[in-house]
């Protein structure tokens, strides 16, 4: 049987709950509706009892694990700025996770790492290691303090994945696992889990003019064409294209506002693949504080700096999408 | 606000649900139980209502739009035989698709298309011609009969993307175009409406023998790892790589059992990939016949072909997945 045909038993399905909305509303009756809802929970209940105990089910993840730890995996490229005790919070949650290869954190403190800091950290990833695969961890330490530091190219990288991430945020390994899935059938694009949206200006009549709008507007109109580097996996060749390639005076203008690094290397990835980057569905842990976003006037330098960047290259290169990544073993229905 | 918020408000939700269900079954009353029904549908009704006069719901579609007419778009590859009448149909329907650039019939029977049905579809074709561009229309007329007709190399193709597309399947445009902007951000993998999967067999203790599996068992694991060509995107280059790469006694094989040269093509990609197709989810309308995966031994059939293409690439290159790609804009939940 195709899955058309089931689409299209659930079309149906569908349809006739529409029709049945108006006739609830004039005729539903008590008994009707408790019957309705135990009904709906039996239903629901089973079918989860059911497909977690399903054989196939099972294997299908053992399987899936199998073949991708036979695979080459990717690089955590964690910033951090002085919260030594959320730094060992992630590294320590990270380290965990089957498909990572390396952890590189991306330190632009004025001093070094502390050797005691230094030594918690590999302790935890020794601690960690699975089947003799050990973790490797390297502090990127920077003499600037840049917000492009986080993007600086890395030569002696191992794998071609990486996933960029702040010190404050948790995913759960699985999730992390299933993006990076995710991202082996796109890698030239950017595959991350805060999606964010530009809109052009038609009100003011300022041709070529947009305003940045965040969560709430992608919310509403199921529309996105960012996903923020905070939470993102792309292809380390990204790093030398943004270092070396990418206009300096874009640079520049990120270092001086201490803002903006994550829509520039937006515009980047977008610019060289003239594709939409890929929004995946997963549950975010912030275990530090919001972070800038929440400061006031966040959405005016944003939308300040997504016109300059439009300017510096010379078109608008973001691509709008409405694809969202799910993961279809934890979906009760399709 | 960061998406990672609403995240976790969401996963407190559906927390508080998950216990509600045990209280809901001992204390749900005729009255509680009519006024969460009724709130439920008014929620529901709201929100629809809401997100559809939506100013940026509508702007983004628009702007979407714009942007992707400003793009290449895609050749439409349809597989037909003996059903002309199917053929109208679909070709009607699809020359409708605003991001269509040329459709190619794949005619492999022993006479010539004829020129009333040319003429026909012709007409067809021009009638629905949008802003002065009009879609190209081609028999690629075959001496042999053989189901590698459909992957033969197209040398002046004008689209890297290829929809290719039995002559028994309607999609609505709005799904196509959604298929192909997910194409578009993965542009080296296969992006297709039906998955199939398949399974080690480890009860006989045989060493690298597969089985097949159809939707049902992509349901119960939430698994896959193809998506069939009679409904899937991929680019141009696999046309060539199947036809003057792939060994020869595999085209063979397809031809003489005529059968599995869908399978022939996943594995051909995920070879070049080494990652895993991409499952849209989308709605199919099955105008025609079930075809022959409802004829006796099908999956049998399907099963001998997987271990023989294992046996010719020496490997087996399949990749699995559980990553489904659904629209945003159709989601009211999230």
């Amino acid at each position: 049987m195709g899955g058309g045909d089931v689409s299209k038993e659930m079309g149906t399905c569908s349809l006739a709950y529409r029709r049945g909305d108006h006739k609830l509303r004039k005729f539903v009756t008590a008994r009707s509706a408790k019957f309705l809802l135990l009904s709906i929970i039996a239903f629901a209940l089973l079918t989860l009892a059911c497909r977690s105990s399903r054989p196939w089910f099972n294997t299908s993840i053992a399987v899936a694990d199998q073949i991708s730890r036979s695979r080459k995996g990717y690089t955590l490229l964690m910033n951090t700025w002085k919260r030594y005790d959320l730094l060992k919070k992630s590294v320590s949650h990270y380290a965990s996770c089957s498909r990572l290869d390396s952890i590189h954190i991306v330190w632009s403190e004025p001093n070094p790492p502390s050797e005691s800091l230094k030594k918690y950290l590999e302790k935890v990833v020794k601690k960690k290691a699975r089947d003799g695969h050990e973790v490797e961890l390297r502090f990127d330490v920077n003499r600037e303090d840049s917000l492009n530091n986080r993007f600086k190219e890395i030569r002696d990288l191992k794998t071609d994945a990486v996933f960029s991430i702040d010190d404050d945020i948790i995913f759960p390994c699985h999730t992390v696992d299933f993006a990076f899935n995710v991202w082996e059938s796109a890698p030239e694009t950017m595959v991350g889990f805060v999606p964010r949206v530009h809109w052009p200006e038609q009100s003011n009549g300022k041709a070529d003019y947009y305003t940045y709008s965040g969560w709430w507007s992608v919310w509403w109109s199921g529309t996105y064409s960012m996903v923020l580097s905070k939470a993102a996996f792309f292809h380390k060749k990204y790093l030398s294209l943004y270092t070396n390639n990418m206009p300096a005076s874009i640079r520049e203008f990120t270092t001086k506002n201490r803002n903006c690094e994550d829509i520039a290397m937006s515009f980047l990835i977008a610019n060289a693949t003239n594709a939409p980057p890929i929004w995946v569905k997963g549950k975010i842990y912030e275990i530090g504080s919001t972070g800038i976003s929440s400061i006031g006037g966040h959405t005016e330098k944003r939308t300040h700096c997504v016109n300059r960047f439009v300017a510096e290259f010379g078109r608008m290169p973001l691509v709008y999408t409405s694809m969202k990544a799910v993961d279809s073993r934890s979906l009760w229905f399709w």
